[in-house]
């Protein structure tokens, strides 16, 4: 299995058995995961954008409009960035309040922001972005038009540097707590997806589609 | 309704009708939200840390182990750090490829480590973060001992600069659109609690908790 090397921005230093460098493993969760966090530095200070984004391969695909402040500042300054993403799987509730945890697998990403000039590369990402968010919704869809595509900035990152981090199973407790009278195990977290809403303004006749039933 | 002001930091400058300055908004969304993302800087490169976290007041807590070199390094070094937080409430499905968006609630704050010293505050910080956890937790579990109070650090963020950023409604077509035959309208997200799972090593006898049922 191909791996991610160790370097010293993505060795899991505390807690190391749950370090996961397979790039597998790390692509799945990036996957997965319905948004990202992206920070990047300015005179010091460390600034957060919460966004969608997609991968292909080994680039993540982050995109926004033109007229956003900060898309401009990654695409001119090109400044070094984190990228973030977790999932929560789980409520670790233990006998001890000091063994209480979660289980969840996050990811970690080091990369520099590149614009994306090419009109291919520029299609083929916002496909598998919008497949993303639903399965099966790009064939759908009206595509951009050429005001659009000029009005969407997309940014990609090769993943340079990237390790995740992991947690699964029931809770760890100190020995001598395994016979108290407190109830210990998982509340699993999921991400529902509820029942389709119809805009309001949907036109009469059009029916939900088959990859939203 | 108590506002916190608006400054080069936290004015959202894209789509600022989704801007949110109020108090009580901003705090509804960290209370609510599972985990955050910290991020401060280290030699120009932003650095993440996806943790949980609980709120007092106009004071942000994350706690984590002595042995942790991020735990270390901020309250060492005291960087002037962002604190993000973001919940996804649904997938927004335009008629257009470029209107798809999201409903979100998202958090930044601003703010710089302090260590928390004070016995009262640092066990309150920990009644509150278990009770966020699972609320009704803290009365059932064995409390810290002197020994992991002492394996335990805990940073205060006091809210200095925060703004919230929040969409909602159907999604919003271009006029022309509307008459098309695509379907269009929003899939809720809610993180859903599935059935506790019990320790395989739980003391037989010992029933779920009623905060649980």
């Amino acid at each position: 299995m191909a791996q991610f090397p160790i370097t010293d921005k993505t060795e899991i230093t505390r807690l190391p058995k749950r370090g996961v460098y397979d790039k597998d493993a790390v692509y799945a969760i990036l996957d997965e995961a319905l948004f990202c966090t992206l920070a990047y530095t300015r005179d010091n200070q460390a600034f957060q954008i919460p966004t969608g984004f997609c991968r292909i391969g080994d680039k993540l695909y982050l995109h926004g409009s033109v007229g956003s402040f900060y898309m401009r500042e990654l695409a001119e300054k090109k400044p070094p960035v984190s990228i973030s993403a977790t999932i929560m799987d789980g409520l670790v509730l233990a006998r001890s309040a000091f063994h209480h945890s979660v289980n969840y697998r996050s990811v970690v990403v080091f990369s520099t922001p590149e614009k994306v000039e090419d009109e291919n590369e520029l299609y083929t990402a916002l496909e598998v972005f919008t497949n993303k968010m639903q399965p099966g919704r790009w064939d759908d869809v009206r595509k951009p038009t050429a005001g659009e595509w000029k009005a969407t900035k997309l940014l990609s990152f090769k993943i340079e540097e990237a390790s995740a981090k992991v947690r699964t199973g029931p809770p760890k407790d100190d020995d001598e707590d395994y016979t108290m009278d407190v109830w210990a195990g998982v509340v699993p977290l999921e991400i529902t997806r509820h029942s389709p809403q119809p805009d309001p303004a949907l036109k009469p006749g059009v029916s939900l589609p088959s990859y939203l039933k």
